[in-house]
């Protein structure tokens, strides 16, 4: 058995955990009872934590590997919905001793994949253990004062958008459940799920240009995210249903998992997972999405009403109610 | 059953949430993507997190108001032992359905006690359905630019103070293992197991004034976290048995717990969970301490020595090497 001491090595040796102290920012990282970090000149703080726990958040059998990738990822993707850039992150880490050998070797490598890509230095945390695997994952970022995009600031006329396709997560979340994550031909399907791609560049770009009035990244799905934006800024929405960028299912998958024809939509307005960004835009802004950050796809889905209610406009032109089916921890479909 | 949004609205009301926004270094608090921070000029952040798991870190019969309370006040005894102040936290909190009725309401009463007496607002968080209870709670505070107190900074020749008596928590836990915790008389002995004061005025003071060279708090037992310590500043210690302010054991409750005479030097030794600061003073600095904040007892236990080795003295003047023994998660004893 290994003891708490080593583990911590191991970690800080697999996991980027120097990058920012060069940025001039992390004072001091891992290793001391609580990290020290010198705030930049004219910029505020970003702050978030995310849980990710074994057979709540991920099964038992998915890869390490992409464990250690999306815990970091997702928790980044809350900077991503401020407009923020990332800092650095602590791990918060309780596992059985069972897997501290292969296991966590696996685990960190993904969590320095993501790091490395965001970006983002691990500079402390906790370890425990634990029976089954919980992973608690802070981050830390900042954005220039003043510009970070609340929930709360659309208003009535704008715009309303979404980055990249949606349902693609759930997609391949449907796929591991049934047993086919081992064909080959299911990898390219299962990497939204495993692997996400928050919108950091995009976000962040909003933010300078004080381009969006309002963002959040779509975590439990479009409409019940959608809902919680438009709540927190006393407004309401209308949606148009053929505007909605779904990810497009395979025939022969959409044979294989037994899904209707619907399946897309309903993957796009109430998967979870995606990681995309929504964000409101007044009309006489939406010119300058034109100057976005390449390589990412931008659709305006709707618009933000006055009246408090969200409607989705089908292809025939017919108002009805948007049904909320999210993902809510306490709320069990 | 309660929805996520519905629990969120009642922890946001039952824990103190806003004290920090009229400090004006908290923003934006719970309930967006991320908080929102101002930070202060002219001082540095200070930023760690602490799980506390049933199971692990308490009992499933502990009582929820003191959990509650510990797993806020041991992630600020963080900050005290960087001698930072207190700015915000965030709640991470994972649950059986079962238990958001009367027991998270205890639970939340507990932390918003500690949140009331260490002055620090809940700012975000994140929630989980869980099988059992787990607690990751992250602390944000600051301190003025490079007074923050480190491990490393440690001189051969500096004298070992603590605060407080050592060894109350682990004999409050015994009794509590031993389920003696519902006798009336046990009330006064189980305090300092279940609501630790973690030394935040005694921590910021040393720092502010620059006395102690080394700090951390005791949190695993003294044994191993004084190692810690001095591994960090690459310098060994002598300590002196008789000097180490052990808590006294009852004659009444050493009988029922089966105790040893030893026992109050073990539990002082290598007890966990007092939450006491260790911290080290160069010999010209010691005449400050009398100017130290009142309420808190300091005692002298020993010096750091330049040979890497922690030493133990009796009081027949014999030396041996300090046997450590505190808590370590990966290491079970």
């Amino acid at each position: 058995m290994t003891s708490e001491g080593a583990l911590l090595n191991r970690i800080r040796k697999a996991v980027l955990s120097d990058g920012g102290r060069k940025a001039g920012c992390v004072r001091l990282g891992i290793g001391d009872d609580a990290a020290i970090l010198k705030p930049r000149r004219g910029r505020e703080l970003i702050l978030s934590s995310d849980f990710l726990i074994e057979g709540v958040h991920f099964l038992s059998a998915d890869p390490p590997n992409a464990i250690g990738y999306k815990a970091l990822a997702r928790a980044v993707s809350d900077l991503a919905a401020m407009g923020a850039e990332p800092i650095g992150f602590l791990l918060n880490l309780a596992m059985p001793s069972a897997r501290t050998g292969a296991w966590l070797d696996k685990f960190l490598k993904g969590m320095d994949q993501a790091a490395r890509k965001f970006r983002i230095p691990l500079i402390g945390g906790d370890l425990s253990e634990n029976e089954k695997v919980a992973v608690c994952v802070v981050v830390l970022g900042d954005v220039l004062s003043g510009r970070a995009i609340q929930r709360s600031g659309a208003r009535p006329g704008d715009l309303i958008y979404v980055s990249g396709k949606l349902g693609a997560a759930r997609l391949g979340l449907e796929i591991s459940l049934k047993r086919f994550d081992k064909r080959r031909d299911a990898r390219s399907l299962l990497a939204p799920h495993l692997y996400p791609s928050p919108r950091l560049k995009l976000g962040s770009w909003l933010a300078r240009h004080r381009v969006a009035t309002a963002m959040m990244d779509i975590s439990d799905g479009l409409s019940i995210d959608l809902a919680r934006l438009c709540e927190s800024s006393h407004v309401g929405a209308v949606v148009y249903a053929d505007c909605i960028p779904e990810a497009r299912i395979p025939e022969p998958w959409r044979r294989r998992l037994r899904l209707s024809p619907a399946a897309e939509m309903d993957f796009a307005l109430n998967g979870g997972d995606d990681y995309e960004l929504v964000f409101t835009v007044p009309e006489r802004r939406v010119k300058e999405l034109k100057r976005a950050p390449s390589g990412v796809r931008l659709t305006c889905i709707g618009e933000v009403t006055r009246k408090r209610e969200l409607l989705l406009v089908n292809s025939a032109g017919q108002e009805s109610l948007l049904q909320i089916h999210g993902w809510d921890h306490f709320r069990r479909r």
